[in-house]
């Protein structure tokens, strides 16, 4: 992609009201803007982000086996009546009226659609263990929306359900899919924690947050230490012995009731990316969607509640991955691999050799931002720092004198000559994990 | 993907409610079910459908320079009232309250947003064009919610708009548009006609809505003869010479008017797929969207609005691709290309040479959904039938013995008993164009 030819609106200055890095530096780098409280529309750049999560969370959830599908954004009042919840879900539900007087609400979460789905076409306990899911807009009526989409109103999140013919079967389930996220994480270059947590209003007995420690985190947490040895590789991890770590955020945890010593506890502050938790049978008795059990009797599957959310992981993405000049893309998520800059647009020889780099990165089918506008290096150099693509490649007369091109990494700072021929070799190589 | 893994959950009996083809397949195949009037939930293989459609779009699209981004579902009520229109729009908008008492809406269309989001961050004729769009979910509170997801209430439709900086360039940009949407149909495979309309309530006077020729379609349309020597090969036509012929709608065509002999013209009835349409400055000027022109002063870009209707998009296509068994998929936005068939799971050797078809097949890069359940051979037939995959291949003991699968062509229904050997080349070389 050409930068003359992109929609890409970078901002020299730091917005006013954006309190935390992640919000300053979408803003910045043309990703996001915002339309009003808590609501932001995804421009091209943030939008490839945004994409690029959901791919990886899609393949990891495909491959345990869970089904995508998509519900409906506005949902009929009549289900949440059924459940209960109609009531007491309060003023984060936004509630609609149809013209023709029908309660209608936009989704802040699924589990009557998808229990409703569930009974009318599923009817034995032969079809289970099913598990469905679905990467989709939200929408939850934030008393006071702030830090940009780290907590919006209007948010994209995977949100899965899983049903099981009995409570050990839900467990299995339940750990199955604590690993997936694991794995999602860990190939978004994100390191988390999963943290016993606080059932909260939806119920059930069973219950972790996935947090990215981060100082701007909003949640303390406490953990085990030897967490710390674990995290580079957490999915590869026994589940088991996961769960049987200390780990609890600040809603949970107490000092009087921590099995630890002092010495062996961490205190953080992490960003909430993830949350499951197991409730049971709550909606499928409420909702009546039983099904044969292997006697003939009725049996109401045992049911759980896996969410990550989306947009917040990109959030999360630029808390933990960015420096004073700005953001600094891991290279699964980011939106090009390559930054080419032209530093002379005006000069024929440095274009032409541009134009062919240009050519040869996209023909090796590596992903490429050309900055091809007619603006001064400088600019040129901090406009790409800012919006961070993993590798920077500048051609200007003088290093192509030498038959030269400076390649940088983004995050090292390390910078090096390397001559044209053997540019596209140099970054297949250091690229091979993603190409 | 095996059936006994998969949720697939095809009826029998067709549903009552359903007056035409695509709406009563969709529903028997498994592809959507209803959650109230006009609202849908896209199953999974009605899912993989959906996604495949909006990937031709896209990549057609980006071909041309267009930029993709992500506008809100919810919308503030504010900007509707600059441009005049929140007043207008009647009860098609649904209209919401959030909890601080702001008016808010479901966005229908998004003119409003994306001049708003162009004001912001485009200052100077330099850097005109430009074309945004985006595929995205739309609610339009429909009176009366029908045909399926033909004419829904909540619906998933690609929507984009164009800035120029007069209407000579406008013009370029429209007819550009155009092209690309004819492209867009011809890799579907969905033979389109675009038809001059009326400009209705949003103003302009270029417009052209793009309808596909069905029995079932809801709009009578007019044209010149020599449409049916264009239409297989339409998007290679000359865009001048196919917008000089007649092609009107009932809306606009009177037979008074018609330049046409009688023996020149044809009737057809045809489901409106696609709309595109000039309103020039109307919403620039409304919202005061102006750029720094080429002598500094003010000038309020020509614009366009280009919209398909993604989710009637599947409808139409099975519209045209379906017989009294079922569907027909076209192979380019097939969810599956082969249905590999089981025709005695007991037996182990039909179920080892339908294992290593299956992996064979899935090597060669051919998406197959293997029915491995335990069910009889006619079942199978008429449940793969219905669900429309391009090829199918059935194995049973009877076939195995002589070393052979049978072969069948969905849509021609040209059976062979072909070697297992030379199957995966066979479907190699007869899904060439897709693979």
């Amino acid at each position: 992609m050409k930068l003359s030819q992109y929609f890409l609106p970078t901002l020299k200055e730091t917005p006013n009201d954006a309190q935390v890095a992640s919000h300053r530096l979408m803003l910045r780098a043309g990703m996001i803007c915002q339309e009003t409280s808590g609501i932001y529309s995804w421009l091209p750049f943030g939008l490839k982000v945004l994409r690029k999560v959901e791919q990886v969370i899609r393949e990891e959830q495909d491959k345990i086996g869970c089904h995508e599908l998509l519900m409906p954004l506005v949902q009929d009042a009549d289900l949440w009546k059924e459940s209960g919840r109609y009531e007491d879900y309060g003023k984060e539900m936004l509630r609609i009226t149809d013209r023709h007087k029908r309660d209608l609400l936009f989704g802040p979460t699924a589990e009557e659609v998808v229990t409703d789905i569930f009974r009318r076409h599923i009817k034995s306990y032969k079809d289970l263990p099913k598990c469905f899911y679905q990467i989709h807009w939200k929408f939850r009526d934030e008393i006071r929306p702030r830090f940009g989409v780290m907590r919006g109103r209007e948010f994209f999140m995977k949100d899965g359900y899983s049903f099981d013919l009995d409570s050990k079967r839900m467990r299995e389930t339940y750990k199955k899919i604590l690993k997936s996220y694991l794995k999602i994480f860990q190939r978004l270059g994100l390191m988390v924690l999963p943290m016993r947590a606080d059932t909260g209003p939806i119920g059930g007995d069973l219950s972790h947050e996935f947090h990215v420690i981060a100082q701007t985190g909003e949640s303390g947490i406490f953990y085990d230490k030897k967490y710390d040895d674990l995290k580079e590789n957490i999915a590869e991890v026994d589940v088991e012995d996961l769960l049987n770590l200390y780990a609890s955020t600040d809603e949970v945890h107490t000092e009087k009731d921590c099995p630890l010593k002092k010495e062996d506890l961490r205190e953080a502050r992490g960003i909430e990316v993830g949350h499951i938790f197991c409730f049971g049978s709550k909606y499928t008795e409420s909702m009546k969607a039983g099904v044969a059990g292997p006697d003939g009797k009725i049996v109401y599957p045992e049911c759980g509640s896996y969410g990550i959310g989306v947009s917040r992981v990109v959030a999360a993405l630029i808390e933990v991955n960015h420096d004073e000049q700005g953001i600094i893309w891991p290279e699964s998520v980011s939106p090009f691999l390559v930054g080419l800059m032209n530093l002379r647009v005006k000069d024929e020889g440095t274009s032409q050799a541009c134009e062919e780099i240009y050519g040869k990165l996209k023909n090796a089918g590596i992903s490429v931002l050309y900055d091809d506008r007619d603006e001064g290096a400088g600019f040129k150099f901090s406009n790409m720092d800012l919006i961070g693509l993993p590798w920077q490649v500048s051609v200007g007369p003088r290093s192509l004198a030498n038959g030269k091109a400076e390649v940088k990494n983004r995050r090292t700072g390390e910078k090096k000559e390397i001559s044209i021929e053997s540019l596209i070799p140099f970054l297949q190589d250091s690229l091979k994990d993603v190409l």
